[in-house]
Order: C-alpha cells, then sequence, then structure tokens
C-alpha cells in the first residue's frame, strides 16, 4: 500500500468509524459468541500473498464484529468508562503517523506498581543508614505495605511483584478507610517488629466510588515515614471540576498521585498520569543508564527522562491526544462531560430510590450507582444473569459488606436520559418476571 | 466534534499523514531545540473555551514538529527500527474507534520482568517442597538470576524490581554467552549456598546484534532447574526467513520467549509478542481475581486471560494491526522487508570495509553494523558529536570490549541504497575533516 492508496483508504476509514460511531447503538452491546470462536473463521497460517483490502474490510463484520463488546455503546455500564472522542482518534491517527517513541505514563496498575518499588528503595536505604548491620534481605522480609479491603486488585498485585507483606485495612460504613483504622494497626505492627513503609489510598474505588479519608491519613503516613500514594483512576477527572476538589483535601501529603484521563476524560486508551513530590525517589529506585540510552542533557536537570519512571523502556505520544482534546473541549467542555454523567447518575439513583424492591447500597458521588434487590444474594445473581443473558445493557458486579451488588457506571460518551429510562425498565421488567418466578 | 465534523477533518487528517510521510526526507531527522523549547510556546493553563480545530493543526507544524525525532526518516539509523506501515496505520484508526479494553502484550521490556517473577514464584515453590521450614525472605535472599553483560538494560532492572540478585555472565570474542562460561559461574555460585533460577538469553543483542548460544545454554538451565527466557526483542522478526532460522536453535528448551513486532515487522508501536512454554507457571505468579473481573468462562480452558500474564491490567487492541499488515504484506512481502534491510546492511559493511581507516567491530548478521575509526575512543567520540550536530543523520554508540564503536542500524521503510551511500559519504567526509584537525 503506497501513500496514494492510503490517502483513499484512509478517507473511506474515516467513513467507516464514523459510521460504526454513529449506528454503534443498534449492535448488541455484548457478544452472543462462545470462546474460540475465531479459531475456525480464520486461516491457521498468515497469509503467503497478500490479501486484497476489500477482503480484509469485509472480514471486520464478519470475524472481528461479532466477538467485539461495544465499550462506546451508550448501552453499556460496565466496569468504568473507557474515553474516546473524535479529536483523540484524529491526534491518534497523528501519533500513529510520527510514530516516535517516547523513553510516565503508563497506567494506574503501573504508576501504583512504580510507586511501591519507590518506597521499597526508600525505605531500605532509611532502615540500613540507621543501622547498616542489616542485610537488605533481612528489611525487605519485615517491610508492610497497606491499602483497603475495598483497593483495587492492581495494588495487592504490586505487593507481590515487589515481594513484600500487603495487609488490608478494613473500611467504615460508606466503605472508606479513616486514620483512626489504619494508625490501629500499625501501632500493634510496629509492636511486633514489622516496618510499616507504604500505604496506597484509593479516591474513587472501583467496587462503589469510596473517596478514602486522605486528610486524616495523609499527616499520619508522613509521621510514620510512609510513603502515601493516590489511585484516583476512575474520580481524578472529576476534580476539574470545583465542586469535586474537597475531595481531595490531603493532597498535599501524598508522595504520589495517578489518575486515568483514559477512563473519564475522553482520552482514548490508554492513558495515565502521575505525579511524583520528589522525583529523584521514583528515578533512584530503578535508574540505568547504558550507553545507547546517555544523551547530553541527561543531567542538566532540564529533562525528565521518563523512562526511569516506569516499567517499559518506550512509551506512545499520548500527551499528544491529551493536547488535541484539551484545546477542541477546553476546561468547559470537559466540566459539561463530567457534570452530565453525574446527572445521569443522579437520575438513575432517583428511579432505584422510587421502587420499593430495590435499595441504593453506596452513596451516589460520581457517575456510579451500586443498587440491589431487597433479598438475598442469590436472588441478585440472578437478576444479573438475566440482564447478561438479554444482552441489552452491560453490567458488572460487586461485593460490598458482603453483598452481592448491581454496578451501574455512566460510561458512554453518548449516554442520554433515555437510555438510562431504557436501562431502568429493563432492568425493572426482569426484576419483576424474577419475582414472579420466585412466587411460583 | 460531530461524527460529520470527524468524516470531514479525519479526512484532511489523512492526507496530512500522507504528506508528512512522502516529504519525510526533507525534515532533519533530528531536532535542533534547546530542552524546554516547548514551555514558551504552549499556554501554561488548558484553555477554558475550546480552540479552533484549524489552530491546532497550525499548531502541529509550529509548535510539535521542531521537537520530533523523525524515526521514519531514510535518514534515521539510531537504536533500532520502529515499525510503521499503512495498513497498520489504517487498523489503528478502527483500532482507536472501537477503543474497547482488552485485558499478552506489553513491551520486551515486560516480558522479561513477568518471566522473571514467574520464575522467582516457582523457585521459591520448589525450595520450600524440599526444605518446608525454610522462609519466603531466606530463599529470596540466595536466588540468583543470570544474563549477558550485552544483555539490554531492561533485564538487570527486572532483577532490581523483582528484588533479586542478577549476575552478568562474561561474553566471547563474537560477545555471545557460550554455555561453559554460565557453567563456570553456577558451580560457583551453588558452592556458595546461592539458588540461580533464571537466565535470560538474548538473541540479537542491542550493542552488536550477536545471540547467545541456545543450543548449549538450554540444556544447562533445564538440567539446573532454571527458567530461560528469550529476548529477541529486535531479531525475532527476521525468524519469518528460512535463512535465519538456524539462528533459533535451542528455543525447544526455552520457557519463555519474546519479540517485539513493532521493531522489524512493519507493525507500530506497541507491539510486542511473548510465549510461554507452561502458562500455569505465569499465571500462577499473581493472578488475582476480584468481583468485578469474574466471567463465564474463567475456568473452562477456553479463555486466555492475558491479563495474568502482563503488568497492567488493561492493554490496547494490538492484534488487529498485527493482523492488517499481515494480510496486506502476506508473508513474501514481509520476508522481503526483512531481507532487503539485511541486504542494505551487508551494502554498507562492504563501504566501511573498503576505507582502510574504518574498521567492523562485530559480525554483521541482519541489519545492525558496529564500526569505528582505527583509533582512540576520544576519536570516534569527536567523530560522533560531528555527526550528531550536522543534523544530516541520526546514530547511537555502543561500547565493545571497551571500545567506543558507532551503530548504524537500518530503520525505516524507506531507507533505499541510496540513503546508505549519502550516509556512507557524510560520515566519510566528516572522518576526513577531523583527521585532517588532528593532522594540525
Amino acid at each position: 500500500m503506497d501513500a496514494a492508496e492510503f490517502r483513499r483508504r484512509g478517507k473511506e476509514m474515516v467513513d467507516h468509524v464514523a459510521d460504526y460511531l454513529e449506528k454503534i447503538e443498534e449492535r448488541p452491546v455484548y457478544p452472543d459468541v462462545e470462546p474460540g470462536y475465531l479459531r475456525s473463521l480464520i486461516p491457521t497460517e498468515a497469509p503467503v500473498e497478500p490479501d486484497s483490502y476489500e477482503d480484509i474490510m469485509k472480514d471486520v463484520e464478519r470475524v472481528i464484529m461479532p466477538g467485539i463488546t461495544h465499550w462506546h455503546s451508550p448501552n453499556f455500564f460496565a466496569y468504568f468508562p473507557a474515553a474516546s472522542s473524535y479529536p483523540a482518534m484524529l491526534a491518534d491517527m497523528l501519533c500513529s503517523a510520527i510514530g516516535c517513541i517516547g523513553f510516565s505514563w503508563g497506567t494506574a496498575s503501573e504508576a501504583t506498581l512504580v510507586s511501591l518499588l519507590a518506597a521499597r528503595c526508600k525505605a531500605i536505604r532509611r532502615v540500613q543508614l540507621l543501622d547498616p548491620k542489616k542485610s537488605e534481605a533481612e528489611i525487605l522480609s519485615k517491610l508492610v505495605a497497606y491499602t483497603s479491603e475495598q483497593a483495587h486488585s492492581s495494588v495487592e498485585r504490586a505487593a507481590l511483584i515487589g515481594a513484600v507483606m500487603m495487609k488490608k485495612v478494613p473500611t467504615d460504613s460508606l466503605y472508606a478507610v479513616r486514620g483512626e483504622m489504619l494508625k490501629k494497626i500499625l501501632e500493634e505492627d510496629k509492636a511486633a517488629g514489622l516496618i510499616p513503609f507504604y500505604f496506597c489510598a484509593t479516591l474513587g474505588t472501583t467496587p462503589s466510588c469510596a473517596f478514602d479519608h486522605i486528610a486524616d491519613l495523609g499527616p499520619l503516613c508522613n509521621q510514620e515515614n510512609m510513603w502515601m500514594h493516590i489511585d484516583a483512576a476512575y474520580a481524578g477527572s472529576a476534580f476539574i471540576c470545583p465542586e469535586f476538589r474537597p475531595l481531595l483535601n490531603g493532597v498535599e501529603y501524598a508522595d504520589s498521585f495517578n489518575f486515568n484521563p483514559h477512563k473519564w476524560m475522553l482520552i482514548n486508551f490508554d492513558c495515565s498520569a502521575m505525579w511524583v513530590k520528589k522525583r529523584t525517589d521514583i528515578i533512584g529506585a530503578f535508574k540505568m543508564e547504558p550507553l545507547y540510552l546517555k544523551h547530553e542533557n541527561q543531567e542538566s536537570g532540564l529533562v525528565t527522562d521518563y523512562r526511569h519512571w516506569q516499567i517499559p523502556l518506550g512509551r506512545r505520544f499520548r500527551s499528544l491526544k491529551m493536547w488535541f482534546v484539551f484545546r477542541m473541549y477546553g476546561l468547559q467542555g470537559l466540566q459539561a462531560h463530567i457534570r452530565k454523567q453525574v446527572g445521569l447518575a443522579k437520575e438513575f439513583e432517583s428511579l432505584v430510590r422510587a421502587d420499593k424492591r430495590f435499595e441504593i447500597c453506596a452513596p451516589v458521588v460520581m457517575g456510579l450507582v451500586c443498587f440491589r434487590l431487597k433479598g438475598t444474594n442469590e436472588l441478585n445473581q440472578s437478576l444479573l444473569k438475566k440482564i447478561t443473558k438479554s444482552r441489552e445493557i452491560h453490567l458488572v458486579p460487586c461485593q460490598l459488606s458482603g453483598s452481592f451488588v448491581l454496578r451501574l457506571a455512566i460510561c458512554s460518551r453518548s449516554t442520554e436520559f433515555r437510555h438510562i429510562q431504557q436501562a431502568w425498565q429493563h432492568i425493572t421488567q426482569l426484576a419483576f418476571e424474577l419475582l414472579q418466578e420466585h412466587h411460583h
């Protein structure tokens, strides 16, 4: 394919993309295929002679689309949003063309891991300074990291990778960690000879969008020489709205902070932004300088070598799409997007509260509603099974205080009030059928 | 921006991308800006009101392009190639539109880390089975990983992250590790009570594209219960050509293997492929199953949950661009690409060998030529400085047996013989000037 053909095919692809997104609602949001369906539809080997472009594009619809979960369908309410916007897509086109390899952006999981590794390195150095006879292995075996019992699975995984102990801190009735809860565990662990070194706070937990009390937790961590990392993967985007800023009080005590613009800021996956209070802490943890990566400015302080901030060496040119989106939407446009989606969640909350058969299970602060049928976990599992089976909308569950709970997250940029209404009608219809069956 | 505007702007962008790539040779390959140049060209805050698209596109040229290193210029010979092709770009457009979040592909650095963590987990379990009284911390402090002294910096970094010791194995005169070299160190380390558990072999090292002798190393690793990972980040793509397959002999002993199609297989960054002999080894090392990630098929064996294979939870839909490229080029087209680039490297080698002032420093097996002026390291450093300063071509150096060596890698898809000739003329002209200065 030469440049001339790319000009023709590229323009067709632009129309194809616009058609796909304009008509996405007509597609079933969730695929109706069995695992392995793809195997019989594609050859076992790559073609020796080139295929035609027409055949490939036909196969996109025939082979690929049946297996796709349409994350940008207005009927998609699962997990958290995966951002997308036309300007970001334009930027990605340019980004593909430039194709340069940047050498701190990974994902929130990586940000957590990187902060934990930096904290581990700092803690070992601190203890060895006080007691130079202690071996690294001995210190490592005493280090303890902490996080909320509601924190994302990637936090526990970071501790596993870093070969350090991790303890879960219990939460209050709103699923948030408070200072006194962490303090109690710290006292016990220090008395047992352990060395607390890291706390990962969450602003906007995955199950219920709870906010840990960082204004209490921060001073405690600072006093105990513990690194405080804040994982605000989803909720972080909302802090561009002044009305949500109070939830960020205490951020000044944090050593590092991360959020994912690819979740809720209209920038397509992947794009995750990390701040570090003292960048030498991060860089010191795993800096490597082979000759082929040396450059003139590395000791000048003028250049930030993000390769020391992440696990991979290379990174994509993600700032380009962020820049397009900031400029095409403006702060007002981005705020309007956040507020609209929070508003839709509140509308859904009202619909649930008006139905006595249902209950709301956690405060609705942002774009996530946790709800369930009053009754057993089995009943709610059956309801979710019906919802999943019908393929009209897509939801995932969570566990809150032992209860099986349904999570409705406002995800798609194109979700409107009518989609919320339709979703609720659909859920109540299935609930009605389910309760009827139970009566018989 | 609505779908209608996206249709218009998208088509403009397609032309913009084609123009950029057709005229890329006219741009200086390496930027002539000082670090921080961007700061004064952009506002300190995101705009409150949207900017116009026209202004943004003007700024791409005014603000962004002056700072870009043009990785796809035929004058770019640094590092290793960053893949790009028109079909991959088309796929990336569609990929952006679908914007689904896959939950095993990261980069080669990540593949190395993941294999090391899996090996660490396996080794700890194995030792504890034989001696249940040994604590995890005690075992961890005795584990040793090994790699070539020529291996990529990311290998050493993986050991640092995994909190295990790593030792560098010396290489032969061709910069490759041989079985007997590893064997010697293993005997010493075992006698000292250490536990060897992991060896990272390289096929195509970054400095000189050397190939470790995996046919000797593999049986040794298997016999010693050590995990053998193969990092073939660059050279791996060449194994689609039968004439390069003998370099892969011994791969059957490996526990894991990785290469980067985004280096040399025309698939734009990022795209890295990893194979694992026994996938339960990888999955067992850090599997996490929160309720919101559970799905019907997870225990059926029909689905490969790649999220257990990588550090981040999400991954981009990278297989799409691989699929476009395989189909649009066919195996023949991809082989022709590899062979053409190896041929260009051989042409450059001939030019260097014909000039008595220069020497070739390592065998030219693939698309990389290591060469230098006969003389001191200072002389070669001065030559590279002149090359970098002239901005006509872009090279990076490496260190081989204490010598400062220049690396010319065939990178761009559009590099032709005339670019090689021009590059050599340019280098010899600068060398002539340099040697004249030295005489005075």
